[in-house]
């Protein structure tokens, strides 16, 4: 029967969105236990496609199984991602034990961070990090801020009832209220409304709570609930469109850096000179490490022209975390946004980093199955919180997170501290040489 | 022997770092083809280490085996990341055929663009714009700047010193040779250099051609070459820091925007109302998606504050892409950076898209092997270049990933040209609702 | 008498700083009448003497007679600013009249803007684009906030004081009040508190009513006075800068744009392309003036890197009448940003200009006196506010400045519209050419 | 006479722009020894009739006369600016002498600054920065960059056709040359070109030397004749507007700060602690004002979202000198951009200011003629240079401005890192308390 169905697949009898449903009721019989094998083997039909059209062999992607999908109705089956073929794997390793004294991580857990990247000496820069955290007592986190935004544009007739209507918006919890009553999901909740206007356009930046969710696809749809019952009132205005980049996703962006979007968070820790010269290298103090910091993240940063990019290398740690913990990648853009500051106090150093918009899920999308789940169930984050406001996971994710980067940004400082050691180092682990 | 190891690791009596090591000498005898083996060995017994600890099991990671291993000298592994326990996974999907009327990509090849993500309608999405883009007869796409940058800060004892050092370098083809003769890396090369002064301080910009790498590495060990004979001949000059983030990696960035980092490529297709209509919804045509467009990646974009954010989700595609294809995921960052212009003539839509600086690899890094190695080479990108300017396979790689991003961001401007679609669109996927 | 004292200052007997009292004193015998001859004498002997010791000659400003010294307990002149020799003079024309259906200003007056700037060309293009407005039948204005800003930064001892601190401010009117009561000056009231924390830093950008004035003086002195008494409760946090930036007084800033600094305005008008056509060149219409302003104030600008200057030449007018109405012309930086649109809307053009700081006095400083007391008295702003709240004579400025800017605004826009046209009127105004 | 033209005039009968030739010919027979007479009568009468119909007295504008009027082929009068009533006035006082290191200045001169401004303690703040100045043996000042940019923006029919254009432009001498043959203008030369391309738009930054004139007239007229050359040449290639915001003039803009605009100039200055606690307050020293710098200067600019707002108020004295020297005062947008460096070194502390894009004339526009002319010839820049090249005038201008600037940045600090002076002096000033 696989073989009838490759054959009508590879004739293009069977349409290849259908490629699931198709495996699951021809081979399968429609049987709920088989869900899996239906869309493995879906995913291996099109692996032979693809060879079959290029020429080329597949075997690592064609073993990579993905068990994302889901039966929808005990009729269809829904693919988790459309076409699939597979995984793509990265490689993973982890840094550890980390000592954060956070708000949901306890001063006495030993946490291990698992990282997944190509590149080498990540890992061993978080990890000589850590360790300088640990030494001085561990790592002060702070998370302060929580909320998912979405920012639709709508047209005004003209400039006053533009205007009109933002006021009547203002800080009004009864219109708060009367919005919420169009979001069918019990999981999200608008919190505020941030309007904004250019000549007749109007931007409302809604933010919502989103539990342990990331929340974008729940404040998405909220959005357009909220906007479709905005304009049933207002029939001589119009959408313009439904995300007006305001919001703003996947791209940077000031307004996430004042704001907030997702979770913010600080991180703060005190290293004396003498911690400093053992874990590192001579010359590397509160004053040299401050001094790098300034140049790079500062002076640098500011020449080369960034509205986000004050720190040393942060996105590096936020993708790796991102890739081994199923949050969405192209949040990285935003997410690795942060102010590092280095300062020379009491002879040693205070180390802080500002994470103003770290957009990180506990469950939905990635953070549901696969490695990911594994993930974050290992670093204590399994917990699905069932309200809108329930999102200790999420924020002790948010902690964890927090901890990761920081740490790489202290040993990247430290390391440029030292002169030249970031460069041979790198290159060194990268090729193996001594 | 492996309970031996293992009991020995556990016990702490082996360091992490040398787990694989120890394993290929003590279970393997370092039988040269054994590498694989211990390295798999090494990272189970790492997860085993971690179920240990955590109390949580890791069935899927300990599953996922990445051979990125290598040997040096025939006696110590390498083990491309430290402490690997494993791979991450990521639901893979394909989009395609493409039709690219490119340099390197031929008009009547057929192009299937693997993406990883874990976001429903991604990929769909993406096939929309592709199948917009075949009806019109192919998306042109021009790479018009290839160069890798690292840039160093030093300190000059004053301001003229400073001056008198930069204009040196002016355009100085003889003093550029002779940096290069500081590189020991062939693959490498010395394009041009870039100097800017802030009082004392001298940013050097260096430019390399690094063939099919993404260079990052070669360019840093070679910066750091540069300034160490630079200095030498300066004694009372400093380095403060061998990368002063005018580079810029991995930070969002204008000089990268003004400059090119990596790639810059532009794309353009035309495509007529007739067949937006046919492809998208009614309602959807030039006139609507220039209005889309304008509001969203251009007014809105401008009130958040952005640097070069002036697109509609690139950063999705981007990441998917990159995740697929084992590129550096930081990169993200400044490689979804892109200008989108949507414009209404002769009854169509001109819809192009400006890359300044996506960053890419056909090899080095994550791009060397695994399932990454062959998306790689399902995509035509498998040959490896001989000299820095040998770059065909990473040129062309550019070429399909902007392929894969302009389709997105046509298919989400159109979609959004038609009301409120996006955002019903993507729940439902992400649901599976009908 | 005036011999001799000049003799003593050439010799250095009497201090520059002195001088004006000196005068005053033993030349008019201390009368209270003589205040302004005193000045006058002090201006005319600070002149001689630089005519002395450069061997040129300053008549006109020997002759540019400022009266803007006041006498301080019947003893001491109070000289307006040190050191003063006299005035500067800039050209002064002036355009209208102007059409305005603001809040301010009526739909029936006529209002004559005066225009103080050294660039041929600029009054005639306001003046032509007020014609156009004119025909159009007036510029709708709307002023939508009001407050100026100030924001000092302090340190607390660590992250979580830094937190603890900011939510005990909030949205607390309570709070709100007992700082009030800091604050001696009856004209500078209290509006709300911005705060943001970066590690252990907390900016408190602070919000004033400030009436008729710019209110920087104010603001700057009461948020001294604010901080004074919230560090005098917390020993271990201590003052970084009265200012941090983040005000942001007279640098560009993405801060100011999102949440306004003086006055927020916005401008509309609706030009029928048949209008547009005969008061400017052939060709110019809605959909031509759109293609100019996106691509200029947009995807220019965009590339350009900027951060507010969304428009073609706002910093012309902003200047022109800043300088002729009083103003701090050091504010042009930041009050010149502005968001234009142009839309191609039923035949015609929908032209809106937003302004979201532009800052702005009718009393206080410069507004006091002068050439500048006349322009604002002429432009009907010259009623000064009893209370911080009481700000009409502002507000209208406001809009009549916006008006301004506007008139050029879509005076130059259309001229672009129209190709060469701006190149050659304006060296052809500048040089005399027909 | 004058009251029969008068009579015609306010009954409309005279148009107000042929006023000044009206009053030439009738009143004073065009005798070319009367054009100053017959433009001080029409802008009285403009006077008179604001008046009447404003009912307001303009008693001070009235008497401001600026004879900058000339007199075209002896018959027509150009009035410099259109519709002139008269002058604005703007307190002007001096500050100096100031010691600089200079290029163009030689450090045994003794400069005397004017600067006229409304704010009290400017021109006490910029003294009292000059006289530390002195103390510590005067500013070094380096001009290392001079050009005037004009970035008009062109269509090409693709993408291939826009980028083969920009190849041919590269670095090609015989280009440049041939398109200089376009420049009527003897005091205008084409230096380079910058191309930039977005999909199938080309902005051309076109760069130019203009002598020691500021030069935005003279690259307008130029870039306007090139692109009508080259458009001649590319039948399918149309304009899309002569200035594409690239340029940039008068807007805040990144690439003036990377490519630099007017001049880039550099000053630094090293101040023992001795000298500072001398001339400031106890507790300023090399550590205190590098603390004041970073927070206020770059990690408070940064959160505020600037791109070239480093600085402590470099607006200030930037408009204070603009105005009495007869600049453009829409340039103090762009020429206040500068970064300000300070560092505790050897004892004490070293300071440094970067100017990119100082804009600045000591010919054309308001250099001519009035006050400022008084000004220019008072710092020694009143020689006019003969060619492009020769702007020796302009750029020892350029020191000395940056001087001032210098001078207020460093006492600004310097009072900020005494704690609460700087709102305490500001206020005391204003007001004239002790």
């Amino acid at each position: 029967m696989l073989d009838q169905i490759r054959n009508d697949f590879f004739e293009g009898k069977i349409k290849t969105q259908d490629l699931e449903t198709e495996v699951f009721v021809r081979l399968y019989k429609s049987d709920p236990g088989k869900v899996a094998e239906a869309c493995r083997d879906a995913a291996q039909l099109r692996c032979e496609l693809l060879e079959k059209k290029s020429g080329k062999s597949l075997p690592l992607i064609k073993g990579a199984k993905m068990d994302n999908c889901s039966l929808v109705e005990g009729k269809t089956i829904l693919s988790g991602i459309e076409l699939k073929i597979g995984a793509a794997m990265i490689p993973m390793g982890y840094a550890g034990p980390a000592k954060i004294r956070g708000q949901y991580v306890r001063e006495d857990e030993e946490i291990y961070i698992p990282l997944a990247t190509n590149e080498a000496a990540l890992v061993a820069g978080v990890q000589r990090g850590l360790k300088a955290i640990s030494l001085a007592g561990g790592l002060k986190t702070l998370v302060h801020f929580d909320g998912m935004s979405r920012a639709p544009l709508i047209e005004a007739p003209d400039i006053y009832a533009a205007r009109e209507f933002i006021e009547q918006i203002g800080n009004n919890p009864a219109y708060i209220s009367e919005l919420q009553a169009c979001i069918p999901d019990p999981f999200v909740k608008l919190k505020s409304i941030e309007p904004y206007q250019l000549g007749v356009k109007v931007f409302l930046r809604f933010v919502f709570a989103t539990g342990d969710a990331m929340g974008m696809n729940g404040a998405t749809k909220a959005a357009a609930e909220i906007i479709r019952y905005i304009l049933s009132k207002k029939p001589d205005w119009r959408l313009l469109t439904i995300s007006g980049n305001l919001c703003t996703d996947k791209k940077n962006s000031h307004i996430n850096i004042l704001h907030g979007r997702g979770k913010s968070i600080e991180t703060e820790v005190f290293i004396s000179n003498e911690m400093l010269a053992k874990v590192f290298k001579p010359g590397v103090n509160g004053r040299s490490v401050e001094k790098v910091v300034f140049h790079k993240c500062y002076l640098g940063s500011c020449l080369s022209g960034t509205i986000s990019g004050f720190n040393v290398n942060a996105a590096n740690t936020v993708a790796a975390f991102f890739a081994a913990a199923g949050q969405d990648l192209a949040h990285v853009v935003s997410s690795s946004s942060c102010f590092v500051q280095a300062e020379e106090v009491n002879e040693g150093l205070r180390f802080t980093v500002s994470f103003p918009c770290l957009e990180l899920a506990a469950i939905g999308g990635g953070a549901n199955f696969g490695t990911a789940r594994e993930v974050l169930e290992l670093l204590g984050c399994g917990n699905r919180g069932k309200t809108p406001e329930d999102n200790r996971s999420v924020k002790r994710l948010a902690e964890i997170a927090a901890t990761a980067v920081t740490a790489l940004e202290l040993n990247t400082a430290c390391a440029q501290a030292a002169g030249y050691e970031m460069a041979d180092s790198h290159v060194r682990l990268a090729r193996g040489e001594k």
